[in-house]
């Protein structure tokens, strides 16, 4: 059972966007155990679909495509799929209501004309069901040259196609696959990936389960994945090595799988039944922005500021004007006061704070871009950290580097 | 003069990484005015490998490879290039000298053996230099079928790959292309792809320009590329379509290229003068940290208050028990008080507030989930909307449509 991914845009062949579908999609499969030896990107054209479809048949199985499901005239991989097959495009009624009242629920007097072409299928191809848009896909058992082949279709939109994947396409073709997959992820933070991946190198060279690293800015995911004819051999499998990873690697380990650091403290917090606040400075709203992701937030967290000025500090924090002056705003004494300040303002158990230079401009000799203080109010007592990210770093990756490291002490104290 | 991009190795089949060295290539392949219309990811497998470059070689003149140069048996580009136009690899001694002397730099008493084959490659073929890494890439024009075709080969990581290209290749082939290209994006907010698309569908179907929309969460995109022997022939072409879309789409508008919401606002800011404070509940954030993503931010944004709590809005934003009691902390009423109440702490120009529910949790008959309301204060005005984002929406992108439209609202006002 061998599958291909077919990417459809033009948008893809001009650089415009980065093919994290292909990645998805490719890495899914593996963990399907169907084997995939080719990818295709190509443009919005008929002609071209058409070469793709004739190359990709000729060796795959199972073909599955991303891309071309909009409104549009230039979207066009339904067409295209249904004229190299000779089938006939058919209206679905059902789909054509739900559309409508798709666009009514999103408060539009009248659907687009456009997007009629949307309740259209090949006649005898099902519906993969887009729960977060008006293009849903399809799955289709075809014949080609008498061969029974499978053409499953997804948006373009990263969040839609994973979506329709992971609800209804990914059991389907599981169910072809003789083996059984089961995956963990374990993730940290506060370490690189080289610096983690030499811990636990020999990992990385077996088979079964395989072993791989993933890095991400702040994080690093250690993914376990065993192939096996029944879930429970898998399972055990990936359970074992796992068991043997995060005792080499403990210090660094902050969850698994759905896990993220937000709703790791988020859970700390509810358990403990502690409330937060936030005082941010160069993260401008980032932290809280994060604490507040997770739905029931407001359990914990009933009010952040972001002082970015010195007078806002002094007047909403109560930063003493005398540190200001004598210390600078980005520091110990001002990121203390400031986590002092903030769980009084907010009358919380705890107070964070974060004050730093995010740059590009900003920086100096002593204060370089990348130079954040944290300050931590709990129980009466206040601590701060100094942290300086490296100098490669973006705006974008400081701010973000800066909340993870925010939220990796709050679950450390709590934990 | 078409070009293709070939992405080797495994790792890109099993998932394992996200191909961004395909979206680079091709987008300076864009910029030099080659066309591109397939890109295909194969493993590193000798027999696939020269399966794809059959295919490709019927269809293109210029192959550009990456990946499958490093010193281990898996790697074997250059090896299966050779195979498959039957010709003779040859050492480069000068190379192989230059390799040695890498490892010696690097602390190595020895170059493993393994690293020989890098100085190898097929005869006729002229070195691509990697000054970052001990992987060469090659620059071949070779006959197949009795026509010209180029290969150009690099290495997988990304970082070397981008200084060989930039260095030196880029040049080569640019000297190949006949044309200019030239892009303009046009960015729009407020409206949906296939409303935009209903407006300017006719300059969907010409091709020179070509004009395609692309849509994320609360913004679409509409791109326009002409292609021209000159960038001013190219230039003026974009610009003629381009001022006739805006004509029709005039309304969304809201900026260009490089633009982002959060810069254009911060632009009129900046030229106006003004400063800005947000009083956030259920964007939690996320519109300061929006405001805070432009690097000199402090020039108009001097504090903001997340406000999750009744109690954080009485105390901190002044709102009244009464209308908090009557209305409701979603309501017009009190969207009104917060905006009101944040320019008065803040002391800043401009107070801006949202109040809603984001869910997945929280909803009721009478305030569903994805209901927000927002106030702006502004010249002694307090001006208040209400807004009801689609009831398939996620607690993520109610948050993100939230600030989009609230940056947006900014933008009206001050434009």
């Amino acid at each position: 059972m061998k599958a291909e991914i077919i990417s459809i845009g033009t948008e893809l062949l001009l650089g415009q966007i980065t093919n994290t579908n292909a990645s998805f999609l490719a890495s899914e499969l593996h963990e399907l155990g169907i084997s995939s030896h080719f990818q295709t990107t190509v443009g919005d054209n008929e002609k071209r679909i058409h070469e793709v479809l004739k190359t990709s048949l000729g060796r795959s199985d199972i073909l599955i495509t991303t891309g071309g499901l909009g409104p549009t005239p230039d979207d066009l991989t339904h067409e295209a799929l249904a004229t190299f097959f000779d089938a006939t495009r058919i209206v679905d009624k059902k789909v054509l209501t739900e559309l409508r009242a798709k666009f009514k629920s999103r408060g539009y007097k009248k659907m687009p004309t456009n997007n009629e072409k949307q309740a259209y299928k090949p006649k005898g191809a099902k519906w993969i069901n887009n729960k977060l848009g008006t293009a849903n896909g399809i799955f289709w058992r075809v014949k080609y040259f008498g061969k029974e082949k499978i053409i499953l279709t997804f948006p373009g939109v990263p969040r839609e196609m994973k979506q329709m994947w992971n609800s209804s396409a990914k059991k389907s073709l599981g169910k072809l696959s003789k083996y059984t997959i089961f995956s963990k992820t374990l993730k940290y933070t506060g370490i690189g990936e080289s610096a983690i991946a030499e811990k636990i190198n020999k990992y990385f060279k077996q088979s079964n389960p395989t072993v791989a690293p993933y890095a991400s800015i702040g994080e690093v995911k250690i993914r376990i994945t065993a192939r096996e004819k029944s879930l429970s051999a898998a399972k055990s499998k990936v359970l074992h090595t796992s068991k043997k990873i995060k005792q080499k690697t403990k210090k660094y380990f902050y969850g698994e799988d759905e896990d993220t650091l937000e709703s790791v403290v988020a859970k700390l917090l509810i358990s403990k039944k502690l409330t937060i606040s936030a005082a941010e400075s160069c993260t401008g709203g980032l932290l809280t922005k994060r604490l507040t992701d997770i739905s029931g937030s407001s359990k914990y967290l009933k009010s952040s500021m972001v002082t970015y000025s010195n007078s806002a500090k002094e007047k909403l924090l109560n930063v003493s004007k005398a540190s200001l002056k004598k210390y600078g705003a980005v520091s110990h004494q001002v990121a203390k006061e400031m986590a002092k300040g903030i769980k009084e303002a907010a009358g919380s158990s705890i107070g964070i704070s974060i004050t730093g230079i995010a740059g590009p401009t900003g920086g100096s000799k002593n204060k370089p871009v990348g130079l954040v203080y944290f300050g931590l109010s709990y129980k009466n007592k206040v601590k701060t950290k100094e942290v300086l990210f490296g100098s490669n770093s973006t705006r974008y990756s400081i701010r973000l580097r800066a909340t993870q490291y925010a939220l990796n002490w709050i679950r450390e104290e709590l934990s």
